[in-house]
């Protein structure tokens, strides 16, 4: 049996591309550029809570780095770096090898170097922390929504969502829909064009991980303000359009994790400057409502005929739910 | 129950004292100072395999930053950034209190922020990416060994593994010793004075944490070199008097890791000087050996009476042993 160095070397080892020292010795050594601030993340995957321990390793190794960069697009930052610490019950070589290719070709997708890893016995747990560059001063934070600020969101979020619920039979999408829904929920496609486009436009920032409700809530907390979402201008159409009833749809796109989409405020007279920008990453972003001033309740869902309700969906929480998948 | 959120919150924030933006958003920004390249390492812990599952969560939090400390300071490095990602079976607010209180003393015994963090629900684990800061071209790798180089070792290894012995009532060390060595397997001190202190000086660096013998091996396949260690040299004296026959005291020091010692080569002309810094940065430092030319065997020991032997003891590998304690 090859030993944990051998293991290392053999399938995480490649090519860095702008790091200065990389795996192999006790620590990497990286140079950020001149003017630039570092962007530090860190997400741990947990087989059991985050997903099912029969997930193809391969989609697993996009994902585990993919919810990285969506952390780092959320801040407008570039990724550059990476590090993984891995888990494994036994060393399974097959196992090893597809996973590291999809984290590789998710690596290679936005340019990031691995620059460090640990492999150790375990349950199986993937834990990976990204570094990235932002121009100092320019990085988009939670913190900076201003009342009459718009509410976008981009893409379509909840179809991960629903391509949990088909894969456990709760639900049955359309054909057509179906693969796109899974790959949503298997290979999630960061945002990371748009996060850098709306450097300097955006006021406050997240990537929706949790839910949109759910996360959403975190820019208010963080901003104090608060929100009314508009029940009409809520990208429902292709949840429906791809088989999911009103109900499910809603409960999906307010509630459901997973898919990575960019949830951001922009200043209500740079409309247009939105669209442009987000045309030019070749994403969809929809204008969902409006931030307002310190009030209680934060967050209102204004429905067709003008009742403003609470919209009694919450984000996933770890320790709340016995789900599996998030 | 609190959800995640709070936990982290509750526990792991504190103030930092030199980051421009801390736990709370999606990544965190630092400000590396110019002329620095950015070091980087991880580490993963994991019950069962690198600690007992009962091991005291205070202890724990010191050790699980503490050997990340250590992979900084054998670069020459300082430490100045950390995330920590935790999975827990259950949120037990008792034993995050304890294990945070651990963590952040040595958090602020080496001046270092918490800048990120991840808690979710799994079988126990604690990964930690450190982060800090080297002159450019400073770093101390492993690769820069040269033949005539003298071997050098920190302090007495072998007292964290001779600690575990006794925890496992293997071996009953002296009542006067025990302390100092439980200590050594459980609050382990990493040696960054005297790894800053080394730049400029030591030609190549790592630290102890798989066993002198296998560790060492590192530093020779890095520089391609080979070596003699001197059996007459050993810092064998302490860990006798403490109470270990002389064969066990060899194989703690040559086998046993966890002691989280500075293994360094450097110039022969240069003895002095070592001598000198290691003292300005209190810590003994005892010259073991001899780097030689790209040889096979690589390592040898040389006897007292000239026998030159393999050392016939290995680094411990997670996933060749099954014992407990790394």
């Amino acid at each position: 049996m090859p030993d944990e160095f051998d293991l290392i070397r053999c399938h995480f080892t490649r090519d860095t591309h702008h790091t200065a020292l990389g795996i192999g010795d006790d620590a990497a050594l990286l140079r950020p550029r001149d003017g630039m601030e570092v962007a530090v993340s860190t997400d741990m995957l947990v087989a059991g809570t985050h997903f099912y321990p029969d997930t193809d390793p391969q989609d697993l190794g996009w994902k585990t780095l993919a919810v990285n960069v969506s952390d780092l697009a959320a801040m407008g930052a570039q990724p550059r770096w990476a590090t993984l610490a891995v888990a494994l019950p036994a060393p399974d070589q097959a196992w090893l090898e597809h996973f590291a290719a999809g984290f590789f070709a998710c690596a290679e997708a936005f340019d990031i170097d691995l620059v460090g890893g640990d492999t150790t016995r375990g349950p199986l747990n993937l834990t990976v922390t990204i570094i990235g560059e932002v121009p100092s001063g320019q990085a988009v934070t939670r913190a900076g929504a201003h009342p009459g600020d718009d509410i976008w969101i981009s893409g379509a979020p909840g179809r991960a969502a629903l391509g949990l619920a088909q894969l456990r039979g709760e639900l049955q999408l359309s054909p057509l829909a179906a693969p796109d829904y899974l790959a949503a929920l298997h290979r999630p496609m960061p945002r990371l064009a748009l996060g850098l486009a709306l450097r300097g436009l955006a006021s406050a920032m997240l990537d929706v991980s949790d839910g949109l409700t759910g996360d959403l809530g975190h820019i208010l907390s963080a901003s104090g303000t608060s929100a009314v979402l508009e029940y009409t201008a809520l990208p429902l159409g292709p949840l429906c359009a791809a088989g999911a009833p009103e109900s499910i749809a809603l409960a999906a796109l307010l509630g459901g994790g997973d898919d990575y989409e960019l949830l951001f405020t922009a200043a209500a007279d740079r409309r247009a400057e939105v669209l442009n920008r987000a045309a030019g990453a070749s994403v969809a972003v929809t204008r969902i409502g409006q931030i307002g001033p310190a009030d209680e309740p934060r967050l209102l869902l204004q429905h067709a005929d003008g009742r403003l309700t609470p919209p009694g969906v919450l984000g996933y929480d770890h320790f709340r739910s016995a789900a599996t998948g998030r």
